[in-house]
């Protein structure tokens, strides 16, 4: 754990006991309420700070590469792609104003319009997702896939130490925290039928995973470092990777996981930037055997970051299923974005990279009901006397995530999506 | 072949020989030139339309859904998104315009401005792709490639008949014709290497595909039909999926193809609309075992498409290394989409699907150098003496496609690509 100091900070606005949006946090995001269009906002508690407001009335006035408009559009990525030399001052320059003896934004006629309440927002999507790619680099899940679907005694395939695998998924069907889904439709063949058939997934499920959101493009053919990485990723969002197994288990082979993903992921609506994690960066584990050199780092790329799942039954109370932790990551982002640029491919502002689900080493670690729920064979049982194996229609699940060090605390707050049956 | 007669036309443009560029094609494309910002345009002969220009003196004026600036923006997304109805009344308005007896562009005073020659014009991407899908629909490409890499015997998986297998590319790195691409560097491992290796591609290949591009937008959950899909796709482009065997055969289990192929995509920068086609819809092959009943399609859905491949050594004559045809496709576009989106995955204007690598059944009409050189092991002799195995630096891959019938021509002209050193 990093051993620098943070300042300790009080904000005058009142920041509930285990908030995830405490002062040291001040996390991204678009928002809208019936009154106001969508605009760029900083949490807080539970407010939030309209920063179109801030801009109008001159609290950023000498940052001087900001647009006159640009925290009323209705995605980051404009923002995202000033740089961090801006984006950091933006963000500083609000916890600053947050800060409790500063009364320039307390004591402001603007105040009331500046501070909405979180209850009365909408979040939106935060970006405009360009390319989404979705890696596998817990060592801990692909072992399990590996062991339940091939050989327990081989489970990682030969190339799972020596790169980040990763593949392309759908960006259009990204969507944020709070948006039903409905059960897919698709083909599926189990071992025992003699030819496919056609109907809804029976085997639904999430998978817990943390995406990052890059900030800066590359061109074609240009490689981004190791070294380089971090300061290409803005920030973090929660993000379930919805799965349909049985149709991905039917359609994968040879070139990857296709509908049985692409009908919808969805991502906690608040980016936490790297700034904001940065007291709880780690070593991540140790790497044998060694990496190529491309993809050797000079620092720590890991952080602690709680990981929970909860599973909610229509009209019952939730459980929590899942413990999990993000430090666990094989692979961490450095990596991926080195590897991921290696060949050439050029990246864009608001791309989004997953991580692949987070599983732990303990078997209430796991970051997805195939595994919590070994394949269906060790049913999960919740508080109402309910069990699962996959999820059900009306099941809402919710992820959730957050760091703790020191008496700091950073959070995601959540992402949570109800299923509803195939339409 | 489809009989019905096409009504015979000459354009006051004179069309070249063997031109693509017919009046009875008039692709649509996105140029600019020294002098001109990005607008819309249609090809014909060795012209290219502004219709921006056709816009603005009034032309178009009775088809009142067309906002004023539509032709000066830099993608087609906007124009297509207009739907059917709009684009086939001014591609036919265009037709008429061109048709040799009339004379109202012929003799109008803008006639000079509006006409700009095509060697002038640099062509850009014709859209803004949002996802972009490959597919694996010709029977006989996933046949040689899986008596290649796994069982002559059983080529086919269990699951290509009954599914148009495809999987999700990257947007960001499609270029048009005529951007020269880096050879990609990156990890692979030989049969004989003890640990993966780093370094250039040493297996660089061309895949000769046809991809559509979507013109209209689902919401999630909604499915198109096969009945339905024509309706959501606007037109065809060349698509060179290029690919790093090597990269990718380490890389792609379990999770498919990543940095063997996301280096780039190149496209030809017209496209050819359904509409078009239409002279050459034919039917395609017999699918046995019959699919499943969202794949069941009430009409013809493939089209018989001539396709070449070429390759020009530096400062050499080129070579036709490729004569395939778009008809062998098993899997047409109708069944592509309503696949895609039977899960509820969600489309988006300018979306990208590509057919994935279209061969033939006999050895010169394989649509890469992987099969037609059989794995390295057959090099393909080249007219100046030289031959190839895979793709060498300074090499330039052009790939032609076109459709003829009882006189009548439209064609694709080329996406034409050179390869540079790694860098």
């Amino acid at each position: 754990m990093s051993d620098q100091n943070i300042k300790p900070m009080t904000s005058w606005v009142q920041v509930p006991k285990n908030s995830d949006f405490t002062i040291y946090n001040l996390p991204f995001g678009v928002f809208e309420t019936k009154r106001i269009s969508a605009r760029a906002g900083i949490a807080i508690g539970d407010k939030i700070v309209d920063l179109s407001v801030l801009h109008d009335e001159g609290f950023f006035s000498d940052i001087t590469q900001l647009p006159n408009d640009i925290f009323q559009r209705n995605t980051l990525n404009d923002f995202i792609g000033l740089g961090k030399s801006v984006t950091k001052k933006v963000r500083e320059r609000v916890q600053d104003l947050l800060l409790e003896d500063n009364e320039n934004l307390r004591e402001h006629q603007c105040r009331g319009k500046a501070m909405v309440g979180r209850k009365e927002a909408i979040m939106l999507l935060p970006v405009k997702i360009g390319d989404y790619t979705d890696f596998y680099s817990s060592k801990e899940h692909a072992t399990n896939v590996g062991a339940m679907f091939r050989d327990p005694d081989n489970a990682l395939l030969p190339n799972w130490k020596h790169l980040p695998v990763g593949y392309h998924g759908r960006a259009s069907s990204i969507i944020p925290s709070g948006i039903p889904i409905s059960r897919p439709k698709g083909q599926f063949k189990d071992g025992d039928m003699e030819a496919p058939a056609f109907g809804p997934s029976r085997r639904l499920d999430f998978e817990l995973e943390l995406a990052f959101i890059t900030g800066k493009q590359t061109k074609m053919g240009e490689s981004v470092s190791t070294d380089e990485a971090e300061d290409f990723i803005f920030g973090f969002v929660l993000f379930n990777d919805w799965s349909a197994r049985d149709i991905q288990s039917w359609e994968y082979v040879p070139l990857g996981p296709f509908l049985g993903k692409n009908f919808a992921s969805s991502i906690s609506p608040w980016i936490v930037t790297l700034e904001a994690l940065e007291f709880v960066r780690i070593e991540g584990p140790k790497q044998e055997p060694s990496v190529l050199p491309y993809l050797q780092c000079q620092k720590n790329h890991a952080f602690d970051i709680n990981l929970e799942v909860y599973i909610k039954p229509e009209n019952k109370e939730a459980t929590k299923v899942c413990s999990s932790n993000y430090k666990y990551m094989y692979w961490n982002i450095a990596q991926q974005l080195a590897h991921h640029t290696i060949n050439g491919c050029n990246i864009n502002v608001g791309d989004m990279y997953a991580s692949g689900t987070i599983s732990g080493p303990t078997a209430d670690s796991y970051g997805s009901m195939l595994e919590l729920a070994w394949k269906g064979t060790k049913p999960i049982q919740l508080n109402d006397g309910d069990e699962r194996t996959f999820i059900e229609d009306g099941d809402t699940v919710i992820m959730k995530g957050y760091s703790e060090h020191n008496g700091v605390r950073v959070g995601f707050g959540e992402v949570s999506s109800k299923v509803l049956p195939a339409s």
